[in-house]
């Protein structure tokens, strides 16, 4: 079971623009630093575009930015923009589905029960908690403890 | 994201033997109704049986028959034995990972916890959970509600 390599440069592109947040950033360098196909990587940037997660600005000193804030971007939201399906087995495209146990099986409840408990995973993360810490997101202040007066 | 069809034809051909338990099933019927190619179905049972879960009867009436009860045969592991990997992004795979983000980076972390939680649904089901009820899985009985007495 995997994700399609255009989900993950999809999300390695968020991450790259989420750890660069104070200039643009050219495909070029985003194609070169992750040994992505520039053409690959033009159709991911649009679709990325199109949903509304990243900006281009045009002109020779053009690039690419976050549109939002990326405590707004919700990575399961853009899993599921970006991936095709979620078709556990055949009987989950109605549309072509010829298994003749589908009526009498309980197997596509279990493998869309299973889908929903991942995506719930994702769901819960926003890309500003899988970049390390940086100017915009200072890492976590240590933890103290404090001593509580105990009444007698 | 998609299961292989490897995992799909393991699953059914499970399935269409725990339906079917009451006789030897040829590879040819499996085929037949599930539209699977012979050679293709092949691969799939020489796995099944190595992995433990189906038994090959040989001969002019031979077949195949589940190698242990229903309710032995865990989903999850099922799944775990049939795919090739669980590879969600290129840094799963730590031979050929080249992504520079790696290191600074909970993306890895995240898929992770998802695939986990996917998996864990499927470890909590059986094969018998996902047959009709049947000679050998009596329906539900439907919830009955007793009256409790209250203590006045």
């Amino acid at each position: 079971m995997r994700l399609t390599a255009f989900t993950d440069y999809s999300l390695r592109t968020l991450l790259h623009l989420g750890m660069n947040r104070d200039r643009l950033v050219t495909i070029q360098e985003i194609a070169e630093t992750h040994l992505i196909s520039k053409n690959h990587l033009m159709k991911v940037v649009h679709q990325l575009g199109l949903a509304g997660y990243v900006d281009s600005v045009r002109g020779r000193n053009g690039g690419l930015r976050l549109q939002r804030e990326p405590a707004e971007i919700n990575v399961g939201a853009v899993i599921r923009s970006t991936e095709t399906d979620f078709y556990m087995a055949e009987c989950f495209d109605s549309s072509s589905n010829s298994c003749p146990l589908s009526a009498n099986c309980h197997l596509k409840h279990t493998l869309a029960a299973a889908t929903s408990a991942y995506l719930a995973v994702l769901d819960a993360q926003t890309l500003d908690m899988l970049l390390p810490p940086g100017p915009d997101k200072p890492a976590l202040a240590p933890l103290t403890f404090h001593r509580i007066a105990v009444p007698a």
